[in-house]
């Protein structure tokens, strides 16, 4: 759980390899401030991509979705390749050429295999819940047989891959530094919202959503 | 540019048909407001995914990198799968099984051709910064030679696709409405911050950032 991530021919950045890191540690915690994912998969030779929710136990990232999901059904026991990207500025250079983004991005390649035991299945099922809001697999009404048997889980080990991120400034010419183009970095940051109670239960039900709501301040 | 995106075979959703769109100003307006799109090929017949950004116009979508980008590399004359991804929420149901995200994605199909004639390129290189930026371009120093000719830039046909959203309530089962459990959404959407000056020019530079400085404010 300790090792770094396994860097191959092609998990291995190219370019700019000095923003390429295998922090093991790292990578899990853009694995858990990311909401979304998206995975490749390839159908007859053609390369297909889908945004997807996930979980993390440990060293392993579980996708999940109904059983007749094309995507799920093509990734089973195929390779497929997993990146998370959370966007954290724009860089804004005095040159065109220099103008780029800071972010930090979680690249995994492996095969995806369903889980078919019941206890895993569970435990991964919990996780992904868990993964939207911490604390809400205790709260929400448990899946039920036919739920449980109607998804599809699929667990792809967090073994090959690699981490890339950019926190940087505006990185100009020399000869570029004195002009008049204000340089630098506008941060972006995902921010929550006031939450919106289903207006069936308004009148009735629970009131406010227990604390934490947006867990996805910096730890 | 008015036509609806074309509906095929692997750009058709499947599952949840109701939330499968295909319409092209809706496509061009998640296309418009997001910064990152997940570009998918495929090398040695195995997916890869890469984050990407990206500039439109009108019905081309332009990717760029260095010349020795593996990826745009091995994107060129090849079938690429690009998808764009918003995330508007946190759909919190009843029950574990209906928790939920609300979101808007584009996913595309197609060729990704590099550009050659001059001209195209130079309007896609200032496509991208402004896509960044409105306004940018007009104020960044423009490509040098060197510059233009070390950058590839493809071209992806917006023409195969699909568009999928989520932007609704929590959807429970009959039997769970009654449940304690607090229901709806947490919207999420992406803030600026303060922008941050490059310290070098903080002293005698341009003050402030000309309006707009964040512009995916709804338009």
């Amino acid at each position: 759980m300790t090792s770094d991530l396994t860097a191959t021919n092609r998990s291995r950045p190219r370019r700019r390899a000095e923003r390429g890191r295998f922090d093991r540690a790292e990578g899990n915690a853009i694995i858990d401030e990311a909401y979304v994912g998206h995975v490749g998969f390839v159908i007859g030779g053609l390369p297909h991509v889908l945004p997807m929710t996930f979980g993390r136990i440990d060293d392993v990232l579980y996708l999940h979705g109904a059983v007749g999901n094309a995507m799920l059904r093509a990734s089973t026991d195929a390779e497929v390749c997993v990146t998370i990207t959370l966007l954290d500025g724009l860089v804004l250079a005095r040159s065109a050429f220099h103008h780029s983004m800071n972010y930090r991005c979680v690249v995994l390649f492996g095969t995806a295999t369903r889980v078919d035991d019941p206890v895993e299945k569970h435990r991964a099922f919990d996780a992904i819940v868990e993964h939207t809001l911490r604390g809400r697999s205790a709260m929400a009404r448990p899946s039920n047989d036919t739920e449980f048997r109607t998804t599809l889980v699929l667990a792809l080990p967090i073994r090959e891959g690699s981490v890339k991120i950019r926190a940087d400034g505006a990185s100009d010419e020399p000869e570029d530094v004195d002009l008049p183009v204000w340089a630098g970095v506008l941060p972006l940051r995902l921010e929550a919202g006031t939450p919106v109670q289903d207006p069936e239960q308004m009148a009735t039900g629970p009131r406010g959503l227990p604390a934490p709501v947006f867990d996805r301040d910096p730890r």
